[in-house]
């Protein structure tokens, strides 16, 4: 059964971006190096799923940084939007997610890192997702684009792991019951 | 010198009630008599400030719960609304949270409990607030109160600790920078 996962930053405030989806905010903090456990994380997936203004996003930083298949969620993104060189590694899907975690899993894989906020709430929403790991920056910003949206339901969670790290983030593993 | 002190519990996705107040997604929550702090965190202050709408919950429980001196933030609320039996422990208070702070600490008090979501945020505007302890309900509820607001500028935070409890909960300290 696939099944999909969250590794996301947030404001102690909820945020993943300001309105205008910058993450200066984000970007200034000092981790000293630390091991946030993101490539623990990625290690033990089979590839990753984004909305196009992530996509868009990771193409500015210049250099691809995932090792993982990733798949762009997107409506109106063409094929030629993938840059050619990383056309074996990306490509782009139509559809929902339901429609789009059973052509993953018909693809042969298990377990899929949901990135983005849209993107993370609708997965919630459809009840693709099986666990979060949420790290709290300590800031707060006021506004911008929340982690999480509303819900027809409440959502109770598993807290299943609960770290500190000397740069002040806080990472929560949850279980979605 | 007066400092503000919030002590709050709020759902994974930031919200401190439901829209209509209903505080069930908290109250459900099996803490297996843990202790959570609040004792320790009462017995630290001189004081506790609330607004109208968390005083009127408060009177509905039946029992009046605070060992400290309770002052209630209220332009409406009558002095006639203080029940007789806890005279002696609560007043109303009219103007702003700048004014009260000064009027409090020329009676004396040092550290003040600031309680309730929408004075949590103008205590937090206007910069009265030294630090916050969040604890983290593992619920999302989807909409509600938020506990945090717009704010004129980011307020960068410093963790001081970080905790979970076998419940689930997770308790971080923060110094406001």
């Amino acid at each position: 059964m696939i099944s999909g996962h969250i590794f996301m930053a947030m404001s102690l405030d909820g945020f993943v971006a300001r309105e205008n989806h910058d993450l200066d905010w984000l970007m200034k903090q000092k981790t000293g190096g630390e091991d946030l456990g993101y490539d623990t994380f990625e290690a033990g997936i089979d590839g990753i799923v984004m909305g196009s203004g992530s996509f868009l996003n990771v193409l500015r930083l210049g250099e691809w940084p995932y090792k993982k298949p990733v798949v762009v969620m997107s409506q109106s993104l063409r094929d030629d939007a993938v840059p050619e060189n990383i056309q074996s590694k990306v490509r782009i899907a139509r559809g929902g997610p339901k429609a789009l975690m059973a052509s993953l899993e018909s693809d042969g894989w298990k377990r899929v890192y949901v990135d983005g906020g849209l993107l993370v709430q609708s997965f919630i929403r459809e009840g693709l997702i099986s666990d979060l790991i949420i790290t709290v920056i300590p800031i707060l910003i006021g506004t911008g684009h929340r982690l999480f949206g509303a819900l027809e339901r409440d959502i109770d969670l598993e807290l299943t792991g609960s770290r500190s790290f000397k740069c002040g983030f806080v990472q929560n593993s949850y279980r979605l019951l």
